[in-house]
């Protein structure tokens, strides 16, 4: 059975609470049993995490390179510019997918480049909490 | 019954046949076949439409004005000159995901910038035929 | 008698039914009309050509070279990257008008520069309709 | 009656002897009296001013707020740099179109940008003395 | 008794009257009121000036130069480009805090870098006509 | 009774111990107490927060959003960076202050742009200590 | 015996007829005989294709994968921004020479960059109507 | 009898006043009336004009124009950014001499351009008054 | 005695379990183990620390100001973002020796730019585990 | 009988010594007696100098003068700063051919750009030692 | 007796020969000739020294640490990139006039910027051979 | 027995005279004394050259591809420019130190970049002589 574990980065924790124009009215723990239902549907298992840490979330990684089959990621406003958790993802050698539930190609400059992208399998980005849904079929897909 | 245009830019119609390592060797009437196929299994109809003509796929983007819920867009090359296609998806006012077989952003540099995804609901990259799978779900998701 | 060949570039066909904020509710058609009635009144006599395909539009540059005196082009969005295009006025030698009908300098930052600038004689916008019959006196008072 | 204040900037006065290539050989008092007379044609009263001085254009634009309906102006080289000019276009909430006698975007690469164009309803550019009186005509056609 | 300049630039005779949205309704003689007040209960004078010139701007604050002892300055648009206003304080050797009523950095791109803020003493931005009266106080605090 | 949450970043803990050129010799606790004595003056009621960590900080800007009505806040190096407490501030909705003891914008290239101040209602930079204060009288001046 | 396509991009077709300065006086027709006699003396077989449309070169490309050994290309200004010819002759496999009648280097700034070069064998640019001759020698060299 | 126009730009009339360490200790008064007898030494006539206003140098430009035979300028600030003083230099079509006092490319990084050089004949900077003796040689060698 | 502090950044924790080409196969603690008893050898002390947590390495820092007399820094890809740990370096007034195991300057581009040099004494990179003992003898080697 | 002149810059005297991959395995020497048994077979005499020397080149230049009838020049390095070599070309009047035996554009970006190509007749770049014959080639064909 | 050394750079000795519309016609030997007169019979010796060797100058400015008391330089297009020759000036703390016969300003882009000009007292450009003259004037008013 | 070339750039030749303040009082050739012993302390024989000439470091570094085992650089001023060095280190494929006594990446903005830092297998910066003799035990520690 494959594990996924899924990542949520700094202020998503607040997500149903901030900017429903943005993110919508359903709170984190709303989705995250959803992902994790989802992926029991598909026959696997999803282990959540959500930190506002930089290092906390480096820490996790690390912790799963001997746990998990891959990653899906939504580094929030750190995957602008953590190449910290870059490094990370690159040092456990675990496919990971980056998730986003805004599309951020469409909001501010600073948003539009991850420093991510190049060390994960792919991006998803836009679609609202379906984001993390079409990030477990992925996962389901790869491999 | 929702519908959907799925349109591939230019030098997609040798998908299977070049580049193996990035794109696979699934040809793209095999990938259309399976999407069409995907899109019916979910209650939706997909057409399909390859050009490597700029013009062309305007014309096509514009047709679907009023025969289509959505569209999904592979715009090869095109995604990151192409302000023309820009113009012609903001104007017909249809929810758009654009799509990309590899992962743009851990190749070529020009690769890493879209001018279409400022226009569109979201996007998805990375998962070779997935990432029109994942985008078929995507629109299905959408109201 | 002064002839004049009109060119509206891709997307433009959608006038009067797309963005009405910026393009109006008029119709393209109704649109050339009016211009071409208004050369009359002036002495003038305007031909009109839309095309949503660069080469096509280059194809209708060239065989202006002999047919008329002048050029009045809203190229869209290719205004902001057809080098192309700016080759071909460049090639016959005709005098150009570049139109807008929206102020493009107030719009998104890739609309601010045009490839086309250089090689027009000058360039009106922001006046909607109005941009076209400006043109149409401004070749009218070119010697 | 619509009321125009016509506007030159630095350098403007000496048109007509300066650079004739580019400005042509029509003095700035010729032009001012045509534009007048074009105006009055139309029916419309114009006010010409002529300033070196950035400080005194913004007063002379203060004091037209409450005189004038519509503003043209060429502000000569402070286009490219007087925000001061442009906050004081924006601060009086009058229609105002930017002029140029000369094709600004073929001459040296510090005239290819604007900061007044984004708080102007329009721009026309290239045609000599022609420019003012397509300004006028551009006044009358707005609503 | 501690003696202050303040020296309000360019379109800000307008404050009161123009995007109130952005400066409020209070005119600038009803702040300058209130600030010249407030100076006084601090046990200091506070002369003002107003100016849409840049060199009236530096004349005064070389005239300054002999009579006070601190300078507030809101330089408006000269904030972002006259290099003259900064090495004119720089000339005079007098602490000066930089002012603005709105919060710069949050309105449009070439508002968020100041020439001047490398000679002011400290800056204060975002506050409304308190952030004249807070820049009263910086100076009070100045030894 | 208006309460504040006033957060200092990473390495303002030696304040009073480093650098005294720039930022004086009093310590961060005197510092701290005079604040909070001084919003108790003017009625307010002022809690303090340190940390190195760019995640606690957030954390404490999170718990903010219940408990206080206003932030002010000296992130300081994380000002330059960090999108992260960037996001934080504008997910939480309170007024936040901005606020620098040395003038950044008179020290090294990388300090003279904050990835907060879009986010925050205004900045006060460049007064010492005394710039705690006139925050403190801008939150009190708030509505 | 090796055989060529020889491809000229937008305007070439004007060559002879368009600033006789930068391309002589030879028409198109006369250069494409003398190159197809230079390579049948060389015992290699020619065959030329003008367009102006960026899609029909893309088209004509593919259909060569099967049909030629190596491409000659002139891309008129399609050089300089074409991202999708530039991946239809990655995708073909087929040796690619980059030619330029003038010295592309020597002329505008956007003239200076190519995005063929990186996936072409090779660039001959200066020589006039001999840069066509030297790139079927180049060819011809080829193993 | 050559005739020179000798133009100080802002803040130079505080020469000898302000930052000894650039400018010396001598006055402009002082220097005006060095370079006034060195001028009559070399057979010349010196008029001499200080503004730290941007519009009554271009005035006084204009008024040169029938006056003398060359302008050595020292425009301060402006320098930098006066496109407006530059046309008007450019618009008498006299030889002009840029002068400083000081070296301006060991300064900071922004007197390092200069927008007046392209159109002057040449530039003297960092010897102090003497700068401006040998801009007089300079207008006497010229022919 | 001297006592060095030797930090290491996020993700060296994994050093000799991940990308081996780039740091090859002996892991962090036998590395550590190498520099403390050469430390010792040159009749030094040496602590060693290591975080993935920006702030628990700026905390680490703050502690080392008074126990040690110098600190030898890999900070990982904190190297290129991190201005809160340059803040940390440059308030201890501890002599800092910068090291990398690869060499940087020939991996990706980001890492070619360090924010802590500035405020280090110097940098060693390139020369794997014995990057750090050169580390060691540099301090050595200081007075 | 026409002369020419071929140059040879840095390290071109390892050419077939050194990375073979990039320039094959025939030595300077090889090439050097190939190209000019090439040029006496099409009744032109080719001398031959190389050097590591950027001073040695120019002087060898400036000899040139009065020597020979063309330059090919491989300025290795050189090419892509050497503005002092670039002068010399252009002093001397000669046409010029600059020639690359790899495809410079397909290696690092700092081999795109050519300070020479400017003053050049034309390039030749990527055939390997065939680069340097069809230079011979192109000087031939020039009148 | 104040000694100086004269250095020309590399083509310099051509002048004369070359592009005279820039350069005039007198050979470098007959300006030399005049310049070591100038400066005799202002009581000074000057010693001249031209190379092409980029190398040979920084020798040549070595040697003079001990031999003058001032150094002019025309170095140049080593001006525009040799860091070397400015380390060189730099290191004989000796004061350096730089000249430039044209007005490198009003010339190509890249001749704007110099990096010797930060290690020379001042700057003379664009007056011919006059400019020698003046740098040697320049040097006599030195104290 | 390991040899080594230490070469020293431009300008080194002046270490011990010229700004004690970077780079101390002791003589270039008293670090190379000191150089030789210590690499004749650990087994290795160590020659020096020293040239301000760029083409005389390159022939240097071509001779020693046959003689030695290792390269010590410091190529001062041509580290940030000469591309010519670099690929002459690239190509004689010898293990290469960049060293340098200052900390470069702490001086001027220039010095920040290395162009042969890509092709060095390290660089150690920084520490004054002591630089030469960590490079030498770097290159003892190499395999």
């Amino acid at each position: 059975m494959k594990k996924i574990l899924l990542i949520h980065g700094p202020n998503l924790n607040l997500t149903g609470k901030r900017e429903p124009g943005i993110y919508g009215r359903v709170t984190l723990a709303a989705i995250n049993e959803e992902v994790v239902l989802y992926a029991q549907k598909l026959g696997m298992q999803c282990t959540v995490f959500q930190s506002n840490h930089e290092g906390a979330i480096i820490d996790r990684i690390h912790e799963a390179a001997d746990e998990v089959d891959a990653i899906i990621i939504n580094a929030g406003a750190y995957t602008h510019y953590s190449y910290a958790i870059r490094d990370a993802i690159a040092a456990v050698c675990l496919p990971c997918v980056e998730v986003h539930m805004s599309n951020v190609h469409a909001r501010e400059e600073f948003r539009h480049h991850s420093v991510l992208s190049q060390v994960c399998a792919g991006v998803i980005a836009g679609f609202g909490k379906t984001s993390y849904l079409l990030a477990v079929d992925a996962v389901k897909a790869m491999h």
